[in-house]
């Protein structure tokens, strides 16, 4: 590690390293993420990632036993993925976690995929729909971050 | 302007500088860009803008005369795209654009419209690649930005 990546990481929070790590792991297998994703509006999930062949799937951070007991959220992610996945640590309590789902064990470095989700598939016009969004959401990060003088989006 | 504009603007070409100015114009209309984007093999646009309902526009930009006279492949981005723009500064002959194009001028600040392309939908099928294909790169560049020691696409 250099000396940026020390301040980068201690600028994040302990679901943000986890899901850079998720990240990294979903990267190898030919997939691209976004943090921090909004596929209806209340809703924002931790990572969502893009397939070849346009699978989506969300994977969810927990830091901790109470980051995953205060989350009323996570059923309602379901309907927007393909693949519903938890991401924890190695230290979190895995038998807490709803039967139904995947999970990814990591840390701020890499993750591995312990047990596959099962496969409820989108309907067509609903990723179509999230690819379009995500599409937009990309580019309009990455637009920010190479030019921050144009901040256009408010 | 700051510091670091200044520097940034040293180090673009005439071509890149103005492709920025097109794609903060772009932001203003409610697309998001990508530059150098590859539609297909053998194929580099300059600048690929999509819309909020999934529009497709291609941008070239030509910083000169020179630069215009020798593009032999601007008639194959035709096909991958609704609409397709030249992006020149003040001083570009428009005259010797060709028919049936659109036109913006702009310089690395700003572009407008000067004349709208006429527009040839894409079938629904290659508007699903572009898109597909437009939401992997935009991720994965954000990604190299925002975790530069992830470097997993080699």
């Amino acid at each position: 590690m250099n000396e940026t990546s020390h301040i980068l990481d201690a600028n994040m929070m302990p679901g943000q390293l986890l899901a850079r790590g998720v990240c990294r792991h979903m990267a190898t297998q030919g997939f691209v993420c976004i943090e921090e994703f909004t596929p209806a509006k209340g809703l924002r999930v931790d990572v969502i990632a893009l397939g070849q062949k346009g699978e989506l799937w969300v994977i969810e951070c927990k830091s901790s036993k109470a980051d995953f007991q205060t989350d009323k959220k996570w059923e309602g992610y379901l309907e927007w993925c393909d693949r519903y996945f938890w991401a924890v640590d190695m230290d979190f309590p895995t038998d807490l976690l709803p039967e139904g789902t995947g999970l990814m064990i990591g840390d701020s470095y890499a993750a591995e995929i312990i047990c596959m989700a099962p496969e409820s598939k989108l309907a067509p016009a609903r990723r179509k729909v999230i690819i379009q969004k995500f599409a937009m959401n990309a580019a309009r990060r990455l637009h920010a971050l190479r030019d921050p003088m144009a901040r256009v989006w408010g």
